[in-house]
């Protein structure tokens, strides 16, 4: 019998107690013996849930039973999560967390710690929820060198941008849908500014890379200047905007890693991810590119990993060994010089765009306004389109994937 | 140090020496000590290799060599393959293999045997070439119940499909650009026929049902007569015809699993996996559908998948428990009693066919000889519709995915 504690009895939290329940023979088998929830942690009590008698509301209890082998944080934020997480691992308890923000800002130490204390610190359901990427990442991919890795991996923005897409509405109204929906929060700002986005990639450069890439580390734009007018450009040259992040391997070990919106083509496997879902590319130097696609959030998806991790732990009994060795400021180095073609939305004359992209096509556009030029430039890196935009009135400005 | 053989050097045995050679750096500290080729069994001589000073002609020098503790099987087939198989695992050696063959026919015997003496038998090159699916079916989906899985396994015929579909090649032209390109075998049977497929979903619902699902008890149907007629014809209703293997979640624990063309409709992932690609589908009952995608063959992918397993194996220095319990002749179910939607081609009068499918709308195709009709029927098994084709000449009739 394993018992667990559930820390945050929330969406995931109680969707891990579900999955838990609702499988648990079937977990029996793959774990070896029954997984019981034996407590949960909230500030709330919760007398009309069936899992109600377990709720504890001082951490210590957890910290202190012996019998609680594997702790699950689905508090999110940074502060008792930081603080539980440490405690637990110091008691010998094996962690498993979706909590992206944790684990892209302090995985480095947290993951010394579970390898001191012999124990596992897992973290699947932290990016693209249920979709297993983490231990392919890890384990399947380990005999490749990482080259890149691009993902769609955030599912509000892919919403909004599919609603423009697909249906023509505002970036505005399209939030507004999101949020009726429940596909985005009342305070939308992780999303739609590209934090969200940007903790996930921090996460999967770190494990690909070997080195702990931080948050402040990676330049991150959001989606909230892309306008219809963007959109109805990128068809004309037959793209779709996407919220891409993005990390690359640099020589020298250094890895160059950002979030931005990019124009990819409508060939592309990532043009054709819709909706909530995300889907996450990854090229090694064996193995090629392949790709990982499905529901990015959501209550049972995301449990499902979190519960898989649980089952690891189980299994192990020990640490699984993570290499996010050396970190530091230098892991991570800007964009700027990263070549790419570039799409380019201006104010100008047609001298004047013309003097500073010589022979590029204009993209055409219904209804667009006098003095609007729009085109897709050669590869260059970001100094050198800076340069040639100084004379116009720069629009919208996005990255090309090849 | 890590000593390991692999048997057979052909594509995958060589690539697997290669990989562990250009990426040696990187795969010892993923493993934590260096993994070098001791031996590699050939009946030929490599003189000019790199490794040719490794190649030994008897298997027994491999066997009773204490130090090699993983075996590669890279030989292909059933008989060498498994006798060498039988005698690495009984020596206490982790054997590691793209056997599709091997696994789907024997798996459970050597999954057992492997058990037994506390070792390895890792197999996740076996189905998608260097796409992640064993490890992440077995333990990131481990918390799910297993409704689904539907997959392109094999990259020969959807490359067939997808020249027939782009370029409106016909089979047999198609089939041969696939063979001067080195895509096709020069005795394409297994592939064309669907038997590669075959294995691959015995596999995949092997691991994900428990239960041994044998080539023998799948119906499976190649693609030879596919024709650019059913072609046009999907195409006038927004599909693809691709061939999938699938297997699908049985009450009574019991599993359906075949292989066949279908019509995919456009807007499904896996109607846009083109070319030599793979894609796998698995819908769980907590995670929903997620999809993995990339090269499903190819020397350098498949040697990525081959030498993961190995890190693995020496990580774990144990075996790793897969469950593949109960097998039997009732363990797989025939489609028949499944429920879809199909696509008939078939001659016969404008009356006959009315009779037969009472208000179906008829599809178009520019060119059609007289007395041909086209139609997708509405959800109905095997028997019933095979009573309405009674009065009909059918000439193509395939599934509609849902």
């Amino acid at each position: 019998m394993v018992n667990v504690a559930i820390l945050g009895f929330g969406v995931v939290g109680s969707g891990v107690a579900e999955v838990l329940d609702f499988n648990g023979a079937h977990i029996e088998r793959k774990a070896g013996e029954p997984v019981r929830v034996k407590y949960i942690l909230d500030v709330r009590d919760f007398p009309d849930s069936p899992f109600g008698d377990r709720v504890v509301h001082d951490f210590s209890v957890i910290e202190n039973d012996p019998e609680v082998s594997v702790v699950v944080e689905t508090i999110g934020g940074v502060k008792a999560a930081l603080d539980f997480t440490r405690r637990a691992l110091r008691a010998g308890k094996s962690v498993v967390t979706s909590n992206k923000e944790l684990v892209a800002g302090h995985g480095r130490e947290l993951l010394e710690l579970a390898g001191e204390k012999g124990v596992s610190y897992l973290f699947e359901a932290s990016v693209g929820g249920g979709i297993p990427i983490i231990r392919p990442l890890e384990q399947c991919l380990a005999a490749n060198e990482i080259q890149e890795i691009c993902g769609i991996l955030n599912g509000t923005t892919n919403y909004i941008l599919t609603r423009m897409i697909r249906a023509g509405l505002s970036f505005d109204t399209a939030l507004k849908e999101a949020q009726q929906n429940g596909y985005a929060e009342q305070d939308p700002t992780a999303d739609i500014e590209g934090h969200d986005a940007c903790r996930k990639i921090c996460i999967l450069a770190s494990l690909a890379f070997g080195r702990h890439i931080c948050p402040r580390q990676v330049p991150t734009q959001g989606i909230t200047g892309v306008t219809l007018a963007d959109v109805a450009y990128a068809d004309a040259c037959g793209k779709k905007i996407k919220l891409l992040g993005r990390a690359i391997r640099q020589s020298g070990g250094r890895v160059c890693a950002y979030v931005a919106p990019h124009l990819v083509d409508g060939e592309d496997p990532l043009a054709g991810v819709e909706d909530v879902f995300n889907a996450i590319a990854v090229k090694g130097n064996a193995v090629g590119e392949v790709m990982f696609y499905g529901r990015g959030a959501g209550k049972l998806p995301t449990a499902s990993a979190v519960v898989a991790d649980v089952i690891d732990a189980v299994r192990r009994r020990g640490a699984r060994r993570m290499l996010w060795a050396e970190g530091g400021e230098d892991a991570a180095v800007s964009p700027e010089g990263l070549e790419s073609a570039w799409y380019v939305r201006a104010e100008g004359t047609a001298e004047t765009v013309e003097a500073a992209f010589p022979g590029r096509a204009l993209l055409p556009r219904a209804g667009a306004p006098e003095g609007e030029f729009a085109l897709v430039t050669g590869p260059m890196a970001q100094p050198e389109l800076e340069a040639r935009l100084a004379g116009l009135k720069a629009l919208s400005v996005f990255r090309v994937l090849d």
